[in-house]
């Protein structure tokens, strides 16, 4: 523990030292970062081979080793991520508020790092170039914790990253990986106050709840989406079909896919058979109330389990309700706050379903699909937040800022 | 502990309500409170001697006495501060920013409440007003839980509130307060995940400390302030001691205070002497460097412990630097990012100090004093935060509120 601490010690000189670069200086940076992820993609290749190789002999799931793996494209996207963040805006500095006191004092709230930023993630060693990338645009130095599946790619992407800030004559420690993949270091990151300002755990449910039950700095929590589409009895059945076929099908495992379809029972004699016709095109198994199943004789009954999980698979669960406020009541008490969408033509319906389901994102005749950084113009996206607290949604440069208050006097006293 | 889950659900129930009440709802509601009080001023002041006569009878502090004694004139602070909160500018659907995509979707970002604001805080019965009056504005149910000391004071202050909400025909449980000020229970209250949207503590250190240790519900982080006054060579030095005479006397016991004072060597002789016949009026105790008792001879020496510690009290710590650099380097070892204040005429060492201290507020020529909500032109403040995450500084209305994305579209898909 004593290595965690003096490593931690180093990233924050370190982040002390990012936050005075100029955004000359960090785009130069990134773009060296990016020329090494292409210059030396035969090594993280080769690096990553190892990781492979090492996990199918431990038995690891096919799905865990499609996260793991690396490919040409794969390297080439991460390097063309770091040109694209190289090429937004840079958060740091701007003048977020600047007012005068009846006193005289001058205050401006002046958008400011958050500091070190902790990232503790699983197997995907994208995340390694992807939040270093991010948090450096923002200022922050990045403390990551990968997970051990992907130890020789992060360590060599993590050395590659180094490098090119040392060529580019900046701080390495920039870019800080723990060596060490062990439960009780990463237990000991997240108890480490005073050196992380902030940690984000990116990964799977379990992962985020260790995170957000042991930490003792600021969590941000990532992730978890149940996600519900709602046909109100003023919709457009066919758009309504399309939106969840979307919602469902297009990329079942991420976490803005929708995950349960609640059907007015005005309309769900005639849209519940034109949906399930929709969604055999990808073979997707329901589970369904009485009232669903009464309509579509055949399909498994859901369970209080089946409303409350995230299946991130070609299933759906379904209910038929008998009003909007039983939707709404529905997603209260199911919904991880993520994303939410209702499908009518009825703007009063539309106006309660927005002001009364508390979640991230709440779609009107859209696809929960679009909870995402670059599909809502913030060129990149570190997670996406479902805590109400600092960032809500997905999170891009703006979000992993902090701000300072610089307060001008000619001697005043209180 | 089942008691305290309800009475969570309950509160969660009053939070889903209260985020849709208007504005004129919301205020017509806060007058109600404060004549509510102001009505209730017999019993209130009965049930606070009841307190005090407890707190007598088991041997509490004087000071201690002070902070949970009530009087008239308290009380109708109280009420004032709930007109104060009527007349603010209510934070709750402000569009915060709107934008459409090239897909066609539009985009808004709307201020929201954050939902269930709990609060832990210590002996001041005032808290129980001052907070659920800020939060209730801000579209949050309060979940409060006071110290012991105060119970009977915070239940008559919490019935009052609760039966004047009701008499306007809202929803009591926007205010609740528990009513078993055990630890267990506190705990339990940190464990409330789902239910309790963000905790904040109000206390001591200690307090602070056990709740960001054992919540695992998101924090906010309050009020240590161990700031520093630099004198820096060019600075004007009858403004600075009159800057270190107001940041270190004007109120030792409260967070802005200033508790340690660093000198330039080149000015160390001259300006010592002056700061100490200044700081004699309140009989300050000085403790310094080796360097400052060759120039204040017969002053304590100054340990480590004494340059990390919050005294509150009339003590100063005093270090002479060699340059400005060495002042940013002590400042950052020590702080706890709350106030920190440089008095110079330079304006290069004034920016050299606003970009590397790493505080919630940095004064330029300026008592560390004027951190306050009020002082900010808030309005009202429910805490100061030192944490770089959600909010950092005075946090008023707008601190306590988050946002949703409201995307309208018209089917489209991803």
């Amino acid at each position: 523990m004593e290595h965690l601490h003096q490593m931690a010690m180093k990233c924050k000189q370190a982040a002390r030292e990012l936050a005075l670069y100029d955004t000359e200086t960090k785009n130069r940076a990134l773009l060296a970062v990016a020329q090494a992820l292409e210059d030396n993609m035969a090594s993280i290749l080769s690096a990553n081979a190892r990781d492979i190789a090492y996990a199918r002999d431990n038995g690891l799931r096919e799905a865990m080793i499609d996260r793991l793996a690396l490919t040409e494209e794969r390297v080439r996207s991460m390097a063309q991520g770091a040109r694209q963040v190289a090429a937004l805006e840079d958060p740091i500095g701007q003048v977020i508020e600047s007012f005068s006191r009846p006193n005289g004092l001058h205050i401006r709230k002046v958008r400011v790092p958050l500091g070190v930023v902790g990232v503790i993630y699983e197997a995907r060693p994208n995340v390694t170039a992807d939040s270093a990338v991010l948090c450096f645009k923002a200022g922050n130095a990045a403390f990551l914790r990968g997970g051990k599946e992907a130890f020789r790619s992060n360590t060599e992407l993590a050395q590659i990253m180094r490098r090119a800030l040392e060529e580019q004559g900046l701080n390495p420690d920039c870019v800080c990986l723990l060596d060490d993949t062990s439960r009780q270091t990463a237990a000991a990151m997240m108890g480490l106050r005073g050196l992380i300002d902030v940690l984000i755990p990116r990964g799977g449910a379990g992962l985020i709840r260790s995170v957000v039950e042991n930490a003792k700095v600021p969590v941000i929590e990532t992730g978890a989406g149940n996600c519900h589409v709602y046909v109100d009895k003023a919709a457009d059945l066919t758009m309504a079909a399309e939106i969840l076929f979307n919602a469902k099908c297009s990329r079942p495992s991420v976490c803005n896919a929708a995950e349960s379809l609640l059907v007015h029972q005005d309309i769900a004699s005639e849209f519940l058979p034109m949906a399930k016709t929709r969604l055999d095109e990808c073979q997707v198994e329901w589970r369904g109330c009485p009232r669903t199943i009464a309509i579509l004789p055949g399909i498994a009954p859901a369970t209080v389990e089946d409303y409350a999980v995230e299946y991130n698979d070609y299933i759906l669960s379904c209910k038929v309700v008998n009003c909007i406020e039983d939707a709404v009541r529905h997603i209260q008490r199911y919904t991880t706050g993520h994303s939410e969408s209702i499908v009518t033509q009825d703007p009063q319906a539309a106006q309660l379903f927005a002001d009364q389901v508390d979640a991230a994102a709440v779609y009107i005749n859209a696809s929960t699909r679009f909870t995402d950084g670059a599909e809502f113009g913030m060129g990149a996206e570190i997670g996406i937040s479902t805590q109400k607290m600092h960032a809500r949604g997905p999170m891009g440069l703006k979000e992993l800022t902090s701000w300072k208050y610089i307060v001008q006097g000619q001697g005043q006293t209180r």
